[in-house]
């Protein structure tokens, strides 16, 4: 693992329960405060089943510990529970192999409020242990028994709050509660000769996902009630509250993000998706006072190029507290505008203040030097050492996750020429930010 | 759309039924042998509906014309259909909208053996569409009847030729076969007030996938039996084959491949497996006779960088007959090692025959122009020169769907030092052909 930022911790979520990276600041804070407002008043605890040794996957790492963009699988999904402000201890229930892992996952992420139960050997078995934990009657538990539990997959990392609300409230109301998605392929029942005994139709039947609610009580209850078949062959919590709690849980509607992570392809689908999610913000700061044109038009090409994507531009010298802002709204992109001249400091500012933010723990940030140049006007041994301190500084941030690299933006008098080399840097700096390529960090790129 | 080089047809896929890029050669050949031996010896068709206009998938574009690498899926998709030798016919059903998008994908990928029909407003009755083209008793058919008829989605573009051919062949003796994979989530179903009513035992339920195949005549009398209610309402063919002609399907288990690209995830997953499996075979070419130990070092470090890549190198002015054999086998990765000279003619033959070729027509070929040279020793003019060439090059050379790179690796006396630079420029060499990035093309890189 690479070295981690010591003696800081990652910037808190803004607002009191921010959606995350994806949205735009001003909407996910409205909607936030509505959440806010409507936040269960009670408490509610997670439990996340994590000791499967993900054999679908066809990879030896067990799939919650599968690596994307550099940091596991589970992580993704610790994240995205625990910036739910309302929800006050997330148990996760790991195999006594896997603790130790975990445990360096927790620190190096800084994961707040989780704690680690040893797992079972099936998912139910798993679940039951972290119910226990979170239940009362548990000599020296440091859980308050809560009023509802929700459970989840570790490996459904894009969970919004606003579905865990909805099975939370329904789980109020019904005892139970779980998201539930349409069929994707039709559902049949093969005989005992392996021919087609029946088909289900498809319109009276749903897929039942993650994440579920209960009343700790109903749930905890059914757990101990159940038999050691159930716990063993069992695949649906919804069915045990059923069964034993004559509960009947309300289904609630779920996004397509709910998907799990079974197979490979869903790993990579999951990267995608993540670049693209931390690639819908560029902040374009410059090593000048004034209004330059050229600045201005490469932020237009930009939002050409990466389609809804925010570009805001600042000129560095004011830019302390508008780019504390920015970083705060966790924007993972910055192209550095240096305007006829190899001045470096603008840059090393910028960096300083992301390594401070400590903002690149959670996600690898791109940031791109662009000097306007004339091509001619620049002596080579000024262009060969240029490069050479590019390549060492990207070298240097890659330590702490930052991906640095330099690009050439020729500056000719001509406006149509100038118009073309803008529109290519345009493109060099949107490829660079959706692959966030780490292998060619320190390239000196020339638009 | 690009221009499509004129004139000439895209190579033949090697031996007689090749499973296409992503096997090594000598293990498909083996197997198509194989299969070849086990051909089925009877008339073989297809139908795919395509008439789908992808709701789901959340974009405006019908799912089955969403590119991949610049292609509609469903080139992919009849690519790997049309590969298998022994299926005489594809049947696509697409709406009258998209008839002409349509026959645009098949004239400029060229594909064989495919023809249209229009599809009806559901999909059953855009399959029976297909199935009405090729009965015997339609007036002007250019079709024979076939005697097993294979239904298959069009956003399944993994589908293998073995899967293909167990299907055939247990239709043949059940008279209806179709895919199976097991369930990923658990199968429920609601009661009319949205609450849970009961839920099914995963182990005795599975998901019915595609391919599927019939006899002919059982599927055939099945459409034409059926209800309107069928028709309009029903999602599985395999259970108008029960229904209508009591003819139980034999279930075959399925590889995770066969997965129907659903929603927006699903194309990125898609994207990554295509450009991994394109990505397994890297050329070498020289333009040296000599064996260069710093090339085999670099094919050493590139073997390590993309794991389970086969790497191999030949000096080009031998390569004539060994080049067509690696183009002719499909290697989407030339990396084009020029030492101590910036003479640009040993790309540009490689270019030339990569362009006859017309191997570019289904995927992007990655050309890496690498230099080997000592940066002091050349002049600044004469490498500016070379990066201006290396970039209009770049440009010529995009049109037919090559991407052209060009990579400097310094080249000093020391060991140690050497070695450090060939590591750096095969990780670079790794990420161009792993990202297949059209936005950095004719940029010169340094290792």
């Amino acid at each position: 693992m690479e070295p981690v930022p010591s003696g800081g911790s990652r910037p808190d979520e803004p607002g009191p329960c921010l959606s995350g990276p994806g949205g735009t600041s001003q909407a996910t804070s409205a909607y936030s405060l509505s959440l806010a407002r409507a936040e269960p008043g009670c408490g509610v605890a997670a439990v996340l089943p994590a000791g499967g040794c993900g054999e679908r996957m066809g990879v030896p790492t067990p799939k919650q510990f599968c690596l994307i963009l550099e940091r596991p699988l589970i992580s993704y999904t610790l994240q995205a529970m625990e910036r739910v402000c309302w929800i006050k201890d997330i148990v996760v229930a790991v195999t006594r192999e896997n603790m130790e892992v975990m445990e360096g996952i927790i620190q190096r992420y800084q994961h707040k409020r989780v704690s680690l139960v040893e797992s079972g050997v099936t998912r139910h078995r798993s679940i039951f242990n972290g119910l226990k934990a979170l239940a009362e009657e548990e000599s020296n538990s440091k859980f308050s028994k809560p009023e509802v539990v929700i459970i989840h997959d570790a490996v459904r990392p894009f969970v919004e709050e606003d579905v865990l609300l909805k099975v939370v409230t329904a789980a109020k109301e019904h005892g139970a509660a779980g998201a539930i998605r349409p069929l994707v392929s039709t559902v049949i029942s093969p005989s005992a000769d392996g021919c087609l005994d029946y088909s289900l139709e498809r319109a009276r039947h749903t897929a039942s996902e993650m994440p579920q609610a209960f009343l700790f009580d109903v749930i905890y209850e059914a757990y101990q009630q159940c038999s050691d078949y159930d716990l063993e062959f069992g695949t649906e919590c919804l069915q045990l509250a059923l069964k034993y709690c004559h509960t009947k849980a309300k289904l609630v509607e779920g996004s397509p993000d709910l998907w799990k992570v079974t197979y490979k392809r869903d790993l990579y689908a999951a990267e995608s998706i993540i670049k693209e999610r931390i690639s819908q913000q560029i902040c374009i700061v410059m090593d000048t006072k004034e209004d330059e044109e050229h600045v201005s038009l490469l932020e237009e090409m930009l939002k050409n190029e990466l389609k809804h994507v925010s570009v805001t531009s600042m000129p560095l010298c004011y830019a302390g507290r508008d780019l504390q802002q920015v970083i705060l709204e966790q924007c993972y992109n910055f192209v550095c505008v240096h305007v006829m001249n190899f001045d470096f400091q603008g840059t090393q500012k910028l960096l300083s203040m992301l390594e401070e933010s400590h903002l690149s723990i959670l996600y690898p940030i791109v940031v791109v030097l662009v000097h306007f140049i004339d091509y001619n006007s620049v002596p080579f041994g000024e262009k060969m050492e240029n490069l050479m301190h590019i390549r060492e500084l990207a070298k240097e941030v890659k330590k702490i996750n930052i991906l640095l690299y330099g690009l050439l933006i020729y500056y000719p008098q001509a406006d149509l020429k100038l118009q073309e080399s803008l529109r290519q840097g345009a493109t060099i700096i949107a490829a660079l930010i959706k692959e966030r390529n780490s292998g060619l960090i320190g390239q000196l790129l020339v638009a």
